[in-house]
């Protein structure tokens, strides 16, 4: 077996091939993988059933094993996203910015790709595919460290991908697979500085965490999500009520669900009673302080920690707040920088509060469950960045490219 | 004193305030630190000349002295800088992009401050005046570290930008110096992650590798250029070595100096000879392989070590090539990715050359010297990026910011 150095060396050949690789032959290989997807598909869930069978005997839950569980249907899932990728445009080679210098000088900044991404993931084998997939239409090589509960599901994956990625006439070393059956190659992985070009952690927040505190490769962090809704003064309660109930409720462990709900005293009265017996109707434990607790007795008490909590559960933390700054202050002391949202008809008010919270999203009169790269409209997703550095929010294609200055004179000294 | 902690959230506190400042209250406290140099220009000579006293008995040498030294004319060289930066749009509020989803959701990506910015820097005093302000025109609030040896010129100029900034009604704390004295104060700053948003140093090799190492706060690296100019075989002679020698000679200690020559094969007779004496004139010493030593006995032997030395000084690597590709190989293998030229009269080559060279910038008939915020147009530079993340090349006020996603429906749920 390889190491992981070595797997990036030969990596980062590949990515010196892909990085100039036409549009059409990146798009060629992405349907060759959907095809290869699609025709090698028993061997997939032959592989998947492997897995499957140890996580049973492992006593995995059944909410994972749901999540790990291939079927016809998915693969061809993954053939379809792969299907839209080549239909999305290139951002290699995008002129970024371009001018004609006061000397003659012609300046332009353009988008190259990275080079090799290395991304460290939990969760569904899909994973694989996508993140295969959007390296190579982004022109870069992937280095793929998944959970060793679906080692053999990607195994088979990337041995699919990667016989589908040579036949096309790119480099089959585009898109390698890292040992998962030990944290070693995470650690070696975090340490390739000069062999990777980033690192992505997607996963829980001590993955993330300990990638971003050890790791000498630049990192683009993900992930956590306390997300608020802030139903201000002058929110339409209705429309106040379908979003925080949507924000909550609609998906329960995304990181864009809504984990806390603020709502302004002045209409508390008129909004609380409504918002939790909705709650109640949903199966939604109401995590609340004084205020909150004393509109309904189901209510139960909030600590400092449950407002800093994301639950990715049935579960809300809801406090009563006297002011927008206030809220903007609890936001300020206990969010992620997500996504926070606020419901309100005043222009004044959606203008403070979008200027005044600092996250990668800011939602008016809009569910927190908005943050995402498909309903952003950019096709596809690698993550969602909670840092500030790069990327921000849901990144797209052009998120897992640089740029390079190309200038051009006819003898041009500087003086 | 206060630890480098307790001052990173008085800045963050300060971070919060500009954050939200208008370009016209930015502007005035720019102005107001330019006034406020000029008019307090004698306490800061004073300062300096203790720094130059130091310098003196501590036997640095005359060049560094003369970079640390002060005069009236440097102070309002400072002055005049921050007037400039005055004038140049405000990146924040930029709208980077924004669209109206199908859904009716309106999506706007929007510039804001990154927040705290920490600079660790060596070198001249105008820096620590630079710095202050492209944070501040940015909506930041910096954390300064300089250098020892300029540890009194920078509490002076610090203290006379502080008193501008709070007289104009901006928070004082936007700017702040680290201790100078104690390599702790780096090390804190490189562990404040969560309340320093982004660490750009700028200086030597080794500060620039131990901060990159060991920062778990967000790091743009700076700095090492080992730069090439390549003569192709369609080369223009004569721009050639005017390019070539402006490239190596304009000014010896900057990153974006030219290290190292090759020449193809086909034009070494026609041009070696004459680079070679324009070199000798120039008192630069030529550090060859055997093709070039054949031309001249001035040439000395180039090791391996040549190739991937960053000089800064009156020397340069030279070696002649057979092909392009050999050009690009062995710029791959031994450059830093800063800026690379390919001197050609051929649209192939030059095509060629800026496809298959990963550097922050490619120049075509260009001397590498033009790798520069000014001579790119952007006004006000903090630095060179040499990584793919965030920043690639010179960095005006937009690298300073990151961006936030606004998303304004009418009561909007996810279905």
């Amino acid at each position: 077996m390889l190491t992981v150095n070595e797997q990036a060396r030969l990596a980062r050949e590949a990515a010196t091939e892909l990085a100039t690789a036409t549009r059409a032959a990146k798009d060629n290989a992405l349907r060759a993988m959907a095809d290869a997807l699609l025709s090698r598909t028993p061997e997939i869930l032959e592989a998947n059933a492997a897995d499957v069978a140890a996580a049973r005997e492992g006593g995995l839950t059944d909410a994972i094993i749901d999540r790990l569980t291939l079927t016809d249907g998915r693969v061809a899932g993954m053939a379809d996203a792969l299907r839209q990728m080549a239909a999305l445009p290139d951002p290699v080679g995008e002129v970024v910015r371009g001018s004609t210098l006061p000397n003659g000088l012609e300046l332009r900044q353009i988008r190259v790709p990275f080079g090799v991404v290395g991304i460290v993931y939990e969760g569904r084998p899909n994973v694989t595919v996508d993140a295969a997939g959007i390296c190579l239409k982004s022109g870069n090589a992937a280095l793929l460290r998944g959970s060793s509960s679906a080692a053999k599901s990607n195994a088979a994956l990337t041995a699919v991908l990667r016989d589908a990625i040579a036949g096309a006439g790119l480099p089959a070393d585009a898109v390698q697979l890292l040992d998962a059956t030990t944290r070693d190659s995470v650690k070696e992985l975090m340490r390739a500085r000069g062999l990777v070009d980033v690192l992505i952690p997607r996963g829980g927040a001590s993955l993330i965490k300990a990638v971003v505190e050890e790791s000498t490769v630049p990192v683009i962090e993900t992930g956590v999500g306390n997300c608020h809704v802030y139903v201000d003064a002058a929110a339409d309660l209705d429309k106040a009520l379908a979003v925080t109930l949507n924000s909550k409720t609609q998906r329960l462990s995304t990181c864009n669900t809504a984990e806390s709900l603020l709502v302004h005293a002045d209409v508390a009265d008129a909004f609380l009673p409504r918002m939790l017996a909705a709650f109640a109707d949903a199966g939604v434990t109401v995590h609340g302080d004084d205020r909150v607790r004393s509109y309904s007795d189901a209510v139960v008490p909030a600590t400092d920690e449950d407002f800093g909590t994301e639950y990715l559960s049935a579960d809300i933390s809801a406090a009563v707040v006297d002011s927008l700054p206030a809220a903007v202050q609890h936001i300020r002391r206990y969010g992620s920088q997500h996504t926070e949202a606020i419901i309100t008809e005043s222009v004044g008010a959606a203008r403070e509060f979008t200027a005044r919270v600092d996250a990668a999203a800011v939602m008016v009169n809009a569910s927190t469950r908005f943050t995402d790269g498909g309903e952003f409209g950019f096709g596809a997703e690698i993550g969602i960045s909670t840092q500030k550095l790069h990327a921000r929010g849901p990144m797209g294609l052009p998120e897992l490219t640089s740029t390079k200055y190309v200038v051009t004179g006819e003898g041009h000294v500087r003086s």
